[in-house]
């Protein structure tokens, strides 16, 4: 049974686990993750796990903070638009496939206490500021309008986003995505022409 | 124990008991509600309960029905802008005190299928449908610029209210909010002046 994986080494043992893991935490929810499933789900012995993460949750805090690295590139196309038409179609493309159900299950199923709480937090505020990049690029060219706040564009974006491709009734397409794009930016961005 | 509740009739009751259902639903999780947890903090007697509610998921059905009836009013100011302030206000201050926790719980914590996911489902379809008709009245009196798409922009609206509000890492202010809705309508609203 577990063959493939004794022979698996390092990094890429690493990966299958943690991998499973999160697949796990998906299926059973975080309080009942248990490690022997994991290890028949990763198809690897129990030891290999016990060997690097003692419990449960030191494996659920690794698999975490694993997911979080597996994060969206931030366009730098020289533009807001191009880069947020970008960064939409990435969205849309990870989002679909990833681990927003567990992830939501997280935040929203416990008590928002503890210390896994507290890395999810910390995981979205690392994510957050690594894309709200694309903003303060577009403050430094001139390209919002005078008064325009960019954490305030930011959060409208993002929502807009969160809300198309996994919270709303319907996982809309990406050319909705790029025209919600558009319509934020055409209040955002300084006016090009009269 | 179950003194006041006896003296207690009618829709009041229902109503005392139900947002008990809604309170529990909070805490435990649909799967594990109980009759007897939802009698004890209503103060009622269990077969207060049985007589009108046979079983746990007829209760969690008339709740999450019941819960969503206690919806936002849609504003009718006569501007696009004046609706959408208004309804900022509204979903800030309702979103603060809501069962926002229990619905996030319920939509990610189970598979997506069953009956009450079904309910949940037809619930938000028929809420946004109420509150879309904001964007169709300013349809109506020409406000939106040609080609804008009223049911994108309220996608938009609603994902950036949501993400703010609840979703967001942090809870944001009315003043907040309220430029968001600029952004989005500076956007998509005729220009009023050259």
């Amino acid at each position: 049974m577990a063959g493939a994986g004794k022979q698996m080494r390092g990094r890429p043992l690493v990966d299958k686990v943690l991998r499973a893991t999160i697949a796990e935490m998906a299926r059973v929810g975080l309080e009942h993750l248990a490690i022997e499933e994991v290890a028949a789900r990763a198809n690897v012995n129990k030891t290999t796990i016990y060997r690097r993460w003692a419990t449960a949750d030191d494996l659920a805090r690794a698999a975490l903070t694993f997911a979080s690295e597996a994060d969206l590139a931030v366009p730098d196309t020289g533009s807001l638009r191009g880069d947020l038409h970008a960064f939409a179609r990435e969205f849309g493309r990870v989002l679909a496939h990833s681990d927003v159900p567990t992830m939501m299950r997280m935040r929203w199923g416990g008590d928002g206490r503890g210390p896994l709480a507290k890395l999810m937090r910390e995981i979205q505020r690392k994510k957050h500021s690594r894309w709200k990049v694309m903003l303060h690029r577009a403050t430094k060219r001139g390209e919002l309008r005078k008064n325009a706040d960019a954490d305030l564009i930011y959060d409208v974006v993002v929502g807009a986003l969160l809300y198309l491709t996994v919270l709303g009734p319907t996982r809309r397409s990406l050319d909705h995505l790029n025209r919600a794009i558009d319509v934020i930016l055409d209040g955002a961005l300084k006016r090009t022409a009269p």
